[in-house]
């Protein structure tokens, strides 16, 4: 058995983060640290103190009262990083540090199309900001929670859906708090007075921001983040996939092909069956029949009853008229070989068009044998391709454990729902896609879990496999499986060639032990800038304490 | 006086080196290592040896056998980057080790668009091999010499002009050599076996490929490299600024909104009036009256008598037929405001077309009152938007000290050719584009050059104005003066908050002094990589022995 940890701070240090923050900005006795630092994973640890800075100077003087006491801190943006890690450290005791308070937007540039805010700020926020102050920038946003912090998402290699979905890629020029309390200005560029810092990536000499991304040598406190101009037009063509399995691939290569012609400038969701099913309806546990999981038979039903393609995506699409025409051209050429496609991005436009769409799409749907909740979901889905976030998709997290989804206030870490994710990067070719699959179809089947699965274009070159599991998350032996699941699967992942975009808490200290020289390196650069291993220890394959 | 530097080299090194390379990769004799690392910069420095590994062994063997001597290396890739420091260090003595031997093209794939290359790659050579095999891939060049390295360039921040200019930008996956001899595979994927590393740009914890971009934390030995599909259709459009200097600032935004836009997808560079005629002619000497540099009168005179606009420039269009229809629309429109467009590209195509038009060019141009070199750059120009290198630009270097420009073997640095540049990265828009304009001119006109000057477009928040002085380099007073510029340009940019995006060796070691905080996180950075300063100290900032 493990011994247990002595959870408790020098009563001096809580003073002392009291008087740098204000009494209402730590939280130090258990029960509200364990409420607070809940997490989806079937994995826990718990920190001894959450402390909460307002800027960052706060930041910077809570990590030099760390550095007297010795204390590790791990810094999180908001914490939304639901199924991967929330805001518990990988290592039990130690200050979480939530900068969830710091939630400045300090510019938007309408000519250059970027913003600089703190990682406080959410998807929301941010949206709501642009559209308040009559912008005509569209930021991206991640598919899950609107409440997420952008720049949180971002340092972990979150992705979103429009054509700036890659978001640590559309970072640009940080501020950056170091382990012993000072503060970098990214970019080499002059301090204080670099007109560039947020509108030139890679700056002067070795690029700096890189350093920073799913990363432990800093705490980034505001950055720069690239925004879009409103496309002249906007249209969302819906697919879904009726050809047989054996045409999968081929319909992979053809998708390859209009991402790389740049016929597809959206990085759209390819879900498998399973993965719209958690969207559209809960869990049917009736069909079960004393399985742990459905059977194909029983899955076949369920699909059925709700009319749903084995596999679906949407897609906006972004240009003049006669870019959006040649887009509308090739995915109606190409993705008419395998299934349905429409194109229903006038049901977001607020004019006649838009509202004969709205009122057709139930009798659509009903006609295709759809059921309801295809038309609850459409708006959203559209949106999300515009940059506007939502809570309606992470609102799946409920679908198995509880009797009905939350219309509001959703927070699955805080209300028990058990959850985790895996996402592999994969070359982009139909070879690739298809061993990735099998590979992870089987690991479902050993694990007795059904199979979730969304196929994400990550690039022309690169898709992420994103897959998981849900499981009950106060049952250990249900717990016990979960956690199972995602060790098989992510060692497989490694194995065949695949690592994974991003990594939960309970495996970042190994993430990069298939590469040791990478690793060593890491661990070398770590020591450099923070000899005593105070931001977030074990982050990212980097030295436990 | 400077104490002279012992460049003498243990001779049981120069024994080691031989052993690993073998005789004719060693360079060590003191009038060859001169031809060899000539410089056009108003700068010099010798090494005591020139080494020329042809594999990654080889390069660790080097690495291993320096330590233990405790010799520094410089590594170069080709050498190729004239007017920014070559083959030369920034301290006397020490090793340059030169990659050019190392010219493997490793592999190309076809549908993901990429190469894996070592350093010693040129544009030209991959240029042949995509031609030679029947590729349907294009690869980028820079606008120098065909004979530069791929990487090298890349890993310097140089830029191209088509859609992949962003060479480092590209760059993805690298095998580097670190300072102990260990060979790292960037990424932290599982090595030997990641099949994404090319594939997909972040990687697994802190971004790596970023560490040595403008750097000497490792010696890049192999790299992936991004491709592009040529599109369906390629068009070129050719401009010239007609408005009055009173309207450059509304032009200025004016591109910009096409490059936001997409309707400008390449990367042209907006050249003024000496800047073209430096490609087109031979400095006018007899113009000059007793003066250093022209007069407003003669330079005006002098662009009269070739037809030669105040600012020009050429753009390659790029995509199917509906986009490049919209592409040419929104040029025609906007640039037509302010000058003369016209669409050129069907003169590199093999066609009836084709052949019309490249008929036709002289006689237009002569109707035009444009000089006849005109029609003798349009082609060459037209296929850098097409990636197909060239050394016609390259050949401008000779212009000023030479009669006339040599047609073959170019390498200005063997030759005598004085030039120097800077480039200072500034905000895409009229009034942070027109005060760098005008800071810039003062400053020639201080030092009595003649104003060269090209706008290039980075992206659409950022440019770079690309300024640079032919010079005497056997003049020791013009060299000096040369140096005087340069040093006042580049405190002025840094000062007005516009860093220039590569710095010569000249100015390398002091690259960040603006930003101490920046400078001291790579200073401990490079401690703990290459603890005993081994490879290219001083190199962007970092420390020097």
């Amino acid at each position: 058995m493990d011994t247990p940890v002595n959870r408790d701070l020098p009563p001096a240090l809580i003073d002392e983060l009291r008087a740098i923050v204000g009494a209402d900005g730590v939280v130090a006795d258990d029960s509200s640290v364990e409420a607070l630092t809940r997490t989806c994973l079937p994995f826990r640890t718990l920190p001894s103190a959450v402390v909460f800075p307002r800027d960052v100077g706060q930041v910077q003087a809570i990590m030099l009262a760390a550095a007297r006491a010795d204390i590790p801190v791990w810094p999180v943006s908001t914490g939304k990083n639901w199924g991967y890690g929330e805001k518990a450290a990988v290592y039990e005791a130690g200050i979480t540090m939530m900068l969830e308070r710091m939630k400045r937007i300090e510019h938007v540039d309408e000519q250059l199309g970027y913003a600089v805010i703190e990682p406080g700020v959410t998807y929301q926020q941010l949206n709501d900001h642009l559209k308040q102050t009559g912008s005509r920038l569209w930021a991206d946003c991640s598919g899950s929670t609107q409440h997420a912090s952008v720049i949180g998402n971002a340092l972990d290699k979150g992705r979103g859906l429009t054509p700036m979905a890659d978001h640590f890629g559309c970072l640009c020029g940080m501020d950056v708090v170091l382990a012993d309390g000072s503060l970098l200005e990214t970019g080499g560029g002059p301090a204080g007075n670099n007109h560039v810092r947020h509108t030139y990536k890679w700056g002067v000499g070795p690029y700096q921001d890189g350093l920073f991304v799913q990363s432990n040598l800093g705490i980034v406190v505001k950055s720069g983040v690239w925004l879009m101009p409103a496309p002249e037009r906007f249209d969302f063509a819906a697919f879904e996939y009726k050809a047989g399995p054996e045409r999968l691939g081929a319909f992979i290569d053809d998708l390859q092909s209009l991402v790389m012609s740049r016929a597809v400038r959206a990085h759209p969701h390819l879900a498998n069956d399973f993965a719209m099913m958690c969207i559209l309806a809960q869990y049917p546990h009736e069909l079960l029949g004393g399985r742990r999981h459905l059977s194909e038979d029983a899955a076949a039903r369920w699909r059925r009853e709700h009319g749903v393609a084995r596999w679906t995506f949407g897609c906006g699409l972004y240009g003049s008229r006669e870019e959006v025409r040649y887009q509308k051209r090739m995915i109606r050429k190409v993705l008419g070989r395998y299934g349905m496609v429409q194109f229903i991005g006038a049901a977001v436009r607020d004019d006649l068009l838009g509202r004969f769409v709205r009122w057709a799409a139930p009798i659509v749907n009903r006609m295709l044998g759809k059921s309801p909740e295809f038309t609850d979901v459409m708006l959203p889905a559209i949106n999300l391709f515009r940059g506007i976030p939502t809570d309606d998709f992470a609102r799946q997290a409920y679908f198995k454990s509880f009797k009905e989804k939350p219309k509001v206030d959703i927070d699955p870490a805080r209300d028990g729902c058990g959850f985790v994710w895996i996402g592999p990067v994969v070359p982009f070719t139909s070879a690739h896609v298809m061993k990735a699959l099998a590979l992870t179809k089987a690991i479902f089947d050993r694990h007795e879990f059904d199979f979730f699965v969304e196929v994400i274009v990550e690039s022309p070159r690169s898709v992420i496999v994103l897959v998981g599991v849900f499981f009950e998350r106060n049952d250990a032996a249900d717990a016990a499986r979960a956690k199972a699941w995602y060790e098989e699967a992510r060692l497989a992942f490694i194995e065949a060639g695949y690592p994974p975009y991003r990594a939960t808490t309970m495996s970042q200290p190994h993430a990069l032990d298939a590469n040791p020289p990478s690793k060593a390196l890491l661990a070398a650069l770590k020591h450099a800038v923070d000899p005593n291993n105070l931001i977030a220890p074990g982050r990212y394959g980097t030295p436990q304490r």
